[in-house]
């Protein structure tokens, strides 16, 4: 039986999965793209050694990286979402009547490619006419907008390599300046067990730019740690509230999930004044 | 380096652990003990194959088996514990003032004598003058048992081997025999993520017998699928509510934590009439 060994060299714990095929690896300009099938999981994308979705599971990061945001918006139109090549994030978005246009910004094009092919129910989304692919660095392209984007989603890989540029400071004032009075802002922010510090300096980083910020999580079986933070951020409204009807059809997001998912407020507190220990 | 690769026949990933060394191996009456030592984990408890605890994140699971009822119990004094030879949840009960007396009724003597010795941090409770140890198979000294305890706590390995006695309805009755008319009962009851289905038939064998039943999760990195459920019952009060003051030092649980662990009620709901779909 061949067996695939997770190589994140962040995480204390490392994940091995039964291999039943390799289907596709090849490196592409950016990193090596993997997808392999798994018994459990269905079909599985691997960027460098570390699994990013799984056929089986992939809703429980997509639903809730999307639809907290989109629901608490009193009007999302214009999306950007940065990363998620296998057009996961897309999909979600596209749920959404209000949504009149995303840009869909990749860096590697050959995931988009690569995930048309093997992940079709995930990437069913990406070929919808108010979709606009850009193959290129997502923080240059958030340099070139306006004042006009109602919703930025990073969907990046890990906090490391080349996706490094996406969690500064600098890349935050950009996502603020391409925002309207009432944009609103979400990126990954890794787990609550293994990188509690990274999501304490992310978070910090985002308070300096953004007049509100905030946490919520989701548990992801494939992710090392697993209990997985998304750091958000807003203009004007808070995040935990909801200001549309939920109309949409999801599997683990619901707008009773969506107050759930937000750390309750004094355990939230604890974790930004560094008085939890572990 | 050495490499401990996790068994656990039931779940999709296996968890790989870095071994800095080996400090106990030995086949005991009932199963393999081993005692590792982690970078991150510091010592781990490794009963035949499984991780059970380590000294790093212990409290994670342990607060979230033990506080939630007994802050839901409104005067807790006589408990049992059945397995948890490690200590960890016999020193969480200790916390409370109002508890007069615990039956701590442990298997396999052997993980006691190993944890006293590798996990004094852990087992520092078990020789408190109310501790009365029994080594003795738990499903038979609730049997013996009438009418007299207020919770009764299952600590055990997974759903497997020997430990299978502990989730049957024949166990559930003679617990329920064994508890006062505001009695409580709570066990592990396995991963949401990967054994959806073997929580949902724990949850309708306790129904069966108990006139109130509720589910709550922790998140616990070293147990495979990681979203962890609690069955808990109850003869009289509901388990959500606290029914008394939340003033003793823990590091996870609070009574903000208590509603919070809780699943949300259309989502319980949902998941008992077998609508969540992964």
């Amino acid at each position: 039986m061949i067996k695939l060994l997770e190589k994140d060299p962040y995480a204390p714990i490392q994940y091995v999965y039964e291999v039943s095929e390799i289907l596709y690896k090849k490196k592409s300009n950016f990193q090596e793209i993997m997808v392999i099938t798994n018994p459990h999981f269905g079909n599985m994308l691997i960027l460098d050694d570390v699994v990013q979705i799984t056929e089986r599971d992939e809703f429980f990061y997509h639903e809730m990286l999307v639809h907290p945001l989109l629901h608490a918006h009193p009007n999302p139109e214009n999306i950007i979402i940065i990363g998620g090549g296998d057009g996961g994030a897309v999909r979600e978005a596209l749920k959404h009547s209000t949504v009149k246009k995303i840009y869909f910004v990749e860096i590697d094009e050959e995931v988009i490619n690569v995930s048309k092919k093997y992940f079709p129910s995930v990437a069913c989304g990406i070929n919808d006419q108010r979709v606009e692919i850009k193959c290129m660095d997502g923080a240059e392209f958030v340099k070139s907008r306006k004042g006009d984007i109602d919703v930025v989603i990073v969907d990046s890989t890990d906090i490391i390599g080349f996706a490094k540029s996406l969690f500064t400071v600098e890349f935050f004032k950009h996502v603020k300046n391409c925002l309207t009075e009432e944009g609103m802002f979400v990126t990954l922010s890794e787990s609550l067990h293994f990188h509690k510090e990274m999501v304490i300096e992310i978070q910090e980083s985002m308070k300096l730019i953004f007049p509100l910020v905030d946490l919520y999580t989701s548990n992801i079986a494939t992710y090392a740690g697993n209990w997985w933070t998304f750091s958000c951020a807003s203009m004007k409204h808070s995040l935990r509230e909801i200001r549309r009807p939920y109309n949409i059809e999801t599997k683990i997001y619901s707008d009773e999930m969506h107050q759930h998912s937000f750390l309750p407020e004094r355990f939230y507190k604890k974790l930004l004044n560094k008085e939890l220990k572990w």
